[in-house]
């Protein structure tokens, strides 16, 4: 079946360049292969989390924590590192603890708020569910360049994440 | 300010390989590359967009209804070009439309549901919002990739893409 989601996101044909210069076809070809593979892959790892009734971003939740110290963060910290509001990351933390796998608690002499602890069960939740994971970043990502693609794409992108996240720091 | 960002989404260190092998140092590093440029991207054209009090999605449903033929598009059509749920796209539509820039309509004679349409002011928005986020696309992406470096991205994306379509068509 055939989707518009080529056109998704971006630049119109039409409307007034001003001072920027519209992208060429060349940049538009790129920009839109980048827009495509990220949300159609992200659409395709979520999709294949469903059996274990995780979304992506709980996924995304139980790696950060099992990383951490003593597999628990600030919640404030938690939001950065997963670059959601507060208000957003409370809602899913809230379906994560109603599925036993986090846990909110207040850490007695610290003021700065409530932390959330990774369970026993989140833990064995990601251990669990980590190879199917790597299975499909493999199978519709990583596995589809060459390790001289992955090498110049990483030399292309890291300088552009490094500048995104200074922008995100002083947010 | 120093994010986790990194971590985000990707595969733990730890856990058991099965039959798949777990990423290499140089696949990992690709891998957490490609995701952070494409959250941290997401985040800072969002947050480009908001003195226009337009989402990213909401500039994407602009986007995809002015490419439209008479502007406008079924709600389940315009649900699979922007890879969004039909109930989460019911809810965007219903703030743009109170908004004035779309509007619902039954289109008599076609049993098949509901369109949204491009408004008049839904069309002026997209014209007055576009240089701006180009604007946005160029300093924060395209423009910091050599011409090279574009072509041949483009080239290692367009298959993956491709891919991932038709995975996507087939669900």
């Amino acid at each position: 079946m055939e989707t518009n989601l080529t056109e998704a996101s971006a630049i119109p044909a039409t409307g007034s360049g001003a001072q920027t210069p519209w992208l060429t076809a060349a940049e538009q070809r790129f920009w839109r292969a980048h827009l495509e593979v990220s949300k159609l892959l992200d659409y395709q790892l979520s999709r294949e989390l469903q059996p274990h009734n995780l979304a992506i971003n709980d996924y995304e939740i139980l790696v950060v924590l099992s990383e951490a110290p003593d597999r628990r963060m600030r919640m404030t910290d938690l939001a950065t590192a997963t670059l959601q509001s507060k208000s957003r990351l409370s809602h899913q933390i809230t379906r994560m603890e109603n599925a036993g796998l986090v846990l909110r608690q207040e850490c007695p002499g610290d003021r700065r708020g409530l932390y959330a602890n990774l369970t026993a069960l989140g833990w064995e939740t990601m251990q669990k569910v980590a190879p199917d994971h790597v299975r499909s970043v493999r199978e519709h990502f990583v596995d589809r360049f060459t390790p001289e693609q992955m090498d110049a794409m990483y030399q292309a992108l890291a300088p552009v994440a490094e500048h995104l996240r200074n922008l995100r720091g002083r947010g």
